[in-house]
């Protein structure tokens, strides 16, 4: 974090703001002293320009009716969007590509045995709420679950991840042939039915239980923000840890020419039915459950005693059909050209579609773009150029595993690897603290940015409310006391769950995703109680988050277009990248020592001792010898990065205190950089996630895995394959240090 | 933990037991190789007449009708294990000592606003429960709540412990002139009424909360062994920690003519009415509550948002008339005389009286002491001679706060100040793993015993199936490693919650609690529930429980009995008091760092920048200093303890390899020992405590307290206290010092 140095007054653009014994001068990553004044003013008209009532309208205007994909109501929303763009004196378009998008035709859910219930499978329209009983609304259901019909013995499998299976194994239940049902959370739902498959299940129901999302946080909707009886969570469970996007084009952008795959070859496409229900429809199920009580951290806030079941004296009916057609998707793009470098591109992304209404997701962070498209073209209208492009994208089909960004980065992924500077995502947005995810090199400029936006509640910066929220969350004075003393922000690592995945882990763009949170609990998710009228009581009363947000994304954009040198910092990815390093060398030291004493007690045969012999005791397999991994090769490489992280660092700060270099070369390497820890064959498994540091977890969806190919191998226990991937992670560094060499050579000529 | 030595065949009594290839001869504590084939030999023959049928007879005879304190059946109960004393051998009398009691005659729960509800304050009668819906069951109350007619808005306290009215000042919510309504657990019953008191409300209720005790926990009763929703815990809320035992005679025993306080001089009676409720009637009034939600671990399992209340909206009205009459207390008093030391008692209790039937509770405990008593009078007539007399004695009014031990033990105090070698309590019993707390001078003694004694379910040694759940249960590798690699059984330190208290606390007699339990989980504690038929299908089927305590306790009495030297191994004393110091030093050095940090977090504001505007925030005030505490002295006489303790162990490791020694002095310094660590003033405010190591904690009631003079004193930051209590800690090491030293001069002599 820079320090700020106030200087007396200061005029851009012919408007002049002088406070007295202020004004507005610091210093900015990657501009000059004097254009630092010019950036700053151009960032104070910004601001002025943002209008918390016209995001609300927009927000209003948008969630007025269903625009899911594929639907007349998305298509409305595309084309209200594109008219926005096009007012704003954007030079605006739709990209429209064809990609596969499943409806539901049938939707069967019955308890058969030992008592007979029949599954509502409905929400419930409350006078509250009064787009809540619109025509048009999609049923409750998941996107890419299989059609089936089945029968069959439910078991209750908790969240239904790969640690609540081994607990089944010792509780001597299996699922196959069964129906599993699972509660929302601790992963992305899509993990939960490709878990059970793997499993042998031959279905699979994921119901909302009310201790995470329900009457256990607080009051039910209408009466509070949490879900009522009759919720239900809509979404997707395509198998997107493999590749998101139209199952049926992998790698290519979904246009009416593209060659597809059949839905067969489709891997991601769920192999059984899968159906999400309401604790309404939950409640009979899991009430005619028996067999062993369900572990302690397993039960739920049914008023119910919870079991495993599995024990053959239930029967469930479960029957999905859906409609597999072909949906046109409306990518919105918006474009200035810029009167510099008009072949670099920042981009900037939140989608447009949405379940339902989608007030919130996605349409708070759709307002918040659109309010600085406004405002940008504003200042463009009044003389201001960005020196870069922008290109401002609204996102069609995001729900169904983020098909719009996803065909449009692969359609253009050419293009975009030689031009995207950036990519900045958003997506719903709500009143609490800053959050900030992306490429570290950002670390530093990220922290400057919250540094300079005021938090609309305490009028503190929203980097030092968000300091302040994390000291006080910490664990421990020992904890508190070192977060105190932190200084800038801690980037978090990007996993999935938004439109930042092609960019990011397949094409290797540096990117960001940014979003405010925290105090706007809630359980309209997906439903259809994600309402406007929902959103101006939970989500952001006022909508001044929504202002705050585009504060944040402005000033990155601006400052991207316009920074004389790219304001990267590769020495927070070298730190970050070494963190990592640790943290899968500890994982390993402590699954072997874990092994080793797990052994000991199994041949002390404690377990056998210690079980309730009245219960199922399943004597626990030997666990195998953890080897120990060499990380030297990654280490070293390390070591040389942070030498060329150290000494570019010190290049662009020299550079940069100097005004009007062109410094076009060093820029295009600083932007290319990252795109080198790309692995060429992608990681195990699942070659169209490629990026060695950032990917979804292949078991947890949304929840990142940093040095992904390493990690997961530990976690798998694949020791060859760990041996393998940190070297290539290790190739990456040397080819991320190669480039920043490079880097170093532009910048000495350019001196 | 000894090593066992096998040899080939013995004979005692007559009785030869030869195993092919194994013997029974082995070392034990306090006996020389002579004496060690007699002992084992009679230990063989008492386990051999031991019936867990007979157990099983007594359990259900015993808990035919409900027989608490005062009652007819109460009077029955004494009077039939009296008759069995007798018929077993035993020297038998009863001792009656006249107590205060307090028994409902209006109990009066209504919600006034903003619903009406009245609670039913009844428990259900099942048909599967033969015993339940009998005449004479105590309504569902607690004793020592005070009588009082009072109206207010209730609030909701969590678990009503310190703690949880610092989170409700966080809230700006306070209980004075209020209600209160607090769960079930984490403490003794007393300290919620008590700290509620405190903070000035008018009333308490408490209920048990399914979370606990209830569906979350198991099926409910009858259909599985946990609360169902009018199951309600009664119980005694004597403030306990201040003194257990008659209100009006503290320090002396309750007889007829004692001289008794006023009520109004009691200090231990509570000032404000109480009842303990169920769910079904605690649902009403939580549902009821608005205000903030509780925060997430206040939160139980029953379905409703739990909030706090507290904001004037509800009008409860909570009414208590008691009975205030002086009853009967029966204790049963056996004795064998001892053949050689007849001055020299080791002392065996249980309680008899109930709350309702009592099968579990105490039955289950006093069922085995008769076994014991049954087996040990055979023997006598058989030839046996116990050396030290042997006194049984089943407790009258124990649920009630310990009247009956404690006015017999104040009674006596004298006698037994010079007599009491040892008190052997135990009480409830049940299926699961070997549990024992006391004098850590008997931790190898005990270990000795529980590698003795066969686990009824496995057939290891109890001392080993309770090691192995230890170290299934550690939290860690690391933890379960070291677990692993411990030997011999760790005593935990006695609290209170039993006929112990007055033994140890109060008199500084060396004390030892035993039990079994953690496979015999259920929601019958002092329900109309704890019924043989909830025994035998939940508790300890076949009674195998109840003889497996019998072998330990019989052990214990015998070995105690008859050993040549005693077996202290004060070793053990000195590295528990040690390491209690460490604890308590740590605290110290915690609390004064948690303390500077936390100052330093509300110097930088991030409180109230964390905290969410829309909520209430209360400024928190400065933290005091905490000053360095030095330990030093207690440091310095722990050490010379050390020394003395090991020098000591010499001697009596010599002596015990010296057949026929006459060592009665020794003993009865081995003995009298731990009196030295009696405060001559008792522990501050609670002078009846005079234990320097043990003690029940004055806001945890069951939950030990060690070291409390010192703990207690740092933990209410009291430091000039805390200084005060280090020396007279360190004073009464010295004197136990001084004690040990004397023993070593008396070895000396008898070699």
């Amino acid at each position: 974090m820079k320090k700020i140095n106030y200087l007396l007054g200061m005029c851009v653009f012919g408007v002049c703001f002088v406070q007295p014994g202020y004004a507005q001068l610091k210093q900015l990553e990657g501009f000059s002293e004097v254009s630092v004044q010019q950036q700053t003013g151009l960032e104070q008209r910004f601001d002025h320009l943002l209008q918390s009532s016209s995001i609300g309208a927009t927000i209003k205007e948008l969630s007025a009716e269903p625009h899911q994909l594929g639907s007349p109501g998305g298509k409305r929303v595309a084309d209200a969007i594109l008219k926005k763009f096009k007012e704003y004196g954007w030079d605006a378009k739709i990209e429209t590509y064809h990609v596969l998008f499943t409806t539901p035709k049938t939707r069967v859910l019955e308890l058969l045995a030992p008592t007979r219930f029949s599954a509502t499978l409905k929400e419930l329209a409350v006078p509250e709420d009064a787009t809540s009983g619109q025509e048009g609304q999609l049923p409750t259901y998941v996107a890419w679950s299989a059609d089936g019909d089945v029968t069959g013995d439910l078991v209750y499998v908790n969240f239904g991840l790969p640690d609540d299976y081994k607990q089944l194994e010792k509780l001597n239940i299996d699922v196959k042939g069964k129906i599993v049902i699972a509660r929302y959370g601790r992963s992305w739902r899509g993990i939960k039915p490709k878990i059970a498959y793997e499993h042998g299940a031959i279905g699979c129901i994921i119901y909302s239980d009310p201790k995470e999302d329900g009457y256990f946080q607080g009051d039910e909707y209408p009466k509070g923000a949490f879900k009522n009886e009759y919720t239900v969570q809509r979404g997707s469970v395509m198998d997107m840890v493999v590749y998101p996007g139209d199952p049926l084009t992998p790698g290519i952008g979904s246009t009416l020419k593209a060659k597809r795959l059949t839905r067969e070859e489709a891997t991601t496409i769920l192999k059984i039915p899968v159906l999400p229900i309401s604790y309404h429809d939950a409640l009979p199920l899991l009430s005619a459950l028996e067999g062993p009580v369900a572990p302690q951290d397993w039960r739920g806030a049914l008023p119910i005693t919870y079991k495993v079941g599995g024990n053959g004296k239930t029967s469930i009916h479960l029957k999905t059909e859906f409609n597999w057609d072909i949906v046109p998707a409306y990518d919105v793009i918006a474009k200035i050209k810029g009167s510099e470098f008009p072949d670099e591109w920042v981009i900037r992304g939140n989608h447009h579609d949405a379940w339902v209404n989608g007030a919130s997701d996605p349409v708070s962070g759709q307002a918040a773009l659109l309010e600085e498209a406004k405002a940008i073209g504003q200042l463009v209208k009044s003389g201001y150029k960005p020196k870069r492009t922008l290109v401002y994208c609204a996102w069609d089909g995001e729900e169904q595993s983020l098909l719009g960004s996803t065909e449009w980065a692969e359609d253009h992924q050419k293009e975009l690897a030689q031009k995207a500077v950036t990519y900045i995502n958003t997506d719903g947005n709500g009143r609490g603290f800053f959050g900030a995810e992306g490429s570290h090199a950002f670390e530093s400029f990220v922290t400057e940015i919250a540094d300079d936006v005021k938090d609309p509640q305490t009028g503190s910066s929203v980097l030092k409310r968000r300091w302040a929220a994390d000291v006080v969350k910490a664990g421990s004075s020992k904890l508190q006391k070192e977060a105190l003393a932190k200084t800038g922000y801690s980037l978090g690592a990007l996993g999935t769950g938004s439109d930042y995945s092609a960019f990011l882990q397949h094409l290797g763009i540096p990117t960001l995703s940014f979003g405010f949170g925290g105090e706007d609990a809630g359980g309209e998710y997906h439903s259809i109680y994600d309402s406007y009228e929902n959103y101006i009581r939970f989500k952001d009363p006022g909508f001044v988050y929504g202002v705050a947000l585009s504060q944040i994304v402005g000033r990155t954009v601006l400052r991207l277009a316009d920074a004389e040198i790219l304001p990267f910092d590769f020495r927070s990815l070298q730190k970050t990248i070494s963190k990592y390093l640790e943290e899968v060398s500890r994982i390993s030291d402590q699954l072997r020592e874990d092994n080793v004493v797990e052994n000991q007690l199994i041949k002390a045969n404690v377990y056998q001792l210690a079980a309730d012999p009245q219960k199922i005791f399943i004597t626990p397999k030997d666990k195998e010898t953890v080897p120990v991994l060499d990380f030297s090769k990654l280490k070293v490489s390390l070591d040389s990065l942070q030498k060329s992280a150290n000494e570019l660092y010190e290049w662009q700060k020299k550079l940069n205190n100097t005004p009007g270099t062109k410094n076009e070369k060093l820029n295009t390497a600083l932007f290319q950089a990252e795109k080198q820890l790309l692995i060429p064959d992608g990681l195990p498994r699942r070659a169209w996630y490629k990026h060695a540091i950032y990917a979804p977890g292949f078991y947890t969806g949304y929840g990142v895995k940093t040095l992904p190919g390493i990690r997961e191998a530990i976690e798998e226990g694949h020791w060859q394959e760990a041996r393998e991937q940190i070297q290539i992670a290790a190739e990456a560094v040397l080819r991320l240090n190669a480039a920043l060499s490079s880097a170093i050579q532009i910048a000495r000529k350019i001196r």
